[in-house]
């Protein structure tokens, strides 16, 4: 199977559900769970069973007809073709409270995702040692990036300094940014930008709770 | 105009592209635009032209045919339709790095999401003062909520301590929950959980990146 392939063809909003699928899907394995069928799973993603089906026709193959899905096989074929089967090194940019957070997320780590070099422009930060990593001058992030192996920029400044944040990760080539800071960036067409965005979840429940009788 | 019963029938992705537009609309305005046409609202909102044109259709009044939208009178009817343009009480609990972190996002209180008691199970927590709010027992959650007039709970324990703060925010008669733990809820039909997760963004940029040439 060349997963590289068809990994091409996988939408968008069917990225999102994998993701899903891969985080419940290690809950299943990690209590023992062998084989599950899209029902359940579907319960427990909050999305509907033939949706399942549908997404996870890409991975036919790890189907038993009438029983169900090989978790363990499943989860490794979805993060292949996600190409999340290997670690990433991450910078993070902006060491207050919301990137502290961050680096105290273990799920980051678990997942494969790991930072390994802070950076913050603040010269009372640089130097101090922050959940065992140095702050390091947002100036030496060119260098550090080509010496760590980075490929993806966190950016957890306040608003008015994400911009800089972003003109720092590219100019040190990083093409792939993860954007916690309130603030839409302006960035070339072979930079994939990923905002965090809190809010649209937050309309949701203003929106839905509104609705409610 | 019926907002309410129009309302109901906006899809999700919608009010994810809605959330968006807002928050771009309200820079515009910030910068003194009065009118804007859907192509650069488009662009500023990383969505193409059509789809901005579609989602506003909603909102047709405000469109001027030929030159664009008027700024302020959409943006006010939008947070109108979402039911946004007026302000929520919530509560938080988990005062961890990351619900610090919450409690000084500037944007939350600007939206009119407003945090206004939080919890903690820890006995060394409670008492204490974070960001001008003392740090309530999870146990207090319902004599708070009754008193504060609180609607939305937000989570942000660790994942193995979420089911509980939702069983207090649930007894405590609140149905709609922003959950920041990675840990999926159990909940009954009539509480609205809103998860955020992060991964799924950083799934999406492994794989752009993993596509690059």
């Amino acid at each position: 199977m060349n997963t590289q392939t068809k990994s091409k063809h996988i939408p968008r909003a069917t990225i999102q559900r994998l993701a899903t699928y891969v985080q419940v899907l290690e809950h299943f394995a990690r209590d023992s769970v062998e084989v599950i069928s899209s029902n359940p799973l579907a319960e427990a993603c909050g999305v509907n069973g033939s949706q399942v089906r549908k997404d996870l026709a890409y991975f036919g193959e790890f189907g038993i007809r009438g029983v169900g899905y090989r978790v363990q096989p499943l989860i490794e074929s979805i993060k292949s073709s996600l190409g999340v089967n290997r670690d990433w090194r991450m910078a993070l940019i902006g060491v207050g409270n919301l990137g502290k957070a961050l680096l105290n997320h273990s799920e980051f780590r678990n997942r494969g995702f790991k930072i390994v070099a802070i950076f913050d422009c603040d010269p009372f930060k640089i130097g101090e040692i922050v959940h065992g990593l140095e702050v390091y001058c947002t100036r030496d992030l060119k260098d550090k990036v080509r010496l760590l192996g980075i490929e993806i920029g966190v950016i957890s400044t306040p608003p008015e300094r994400a911009q800089r944040a972003a003109q720092h990760l590219m100019d040190a080539g990083i093409t792939s940014i993860l954007n916690y800071a309130p603030a839409r960036l302006k960035t070339p067409e072979n930079v994939h930008v990923e905002y965090v965005d809190f809010f649209h979840y937050l309309y949701a429940l203003a929106f839905n709770h509104q609705q409610q009788p």
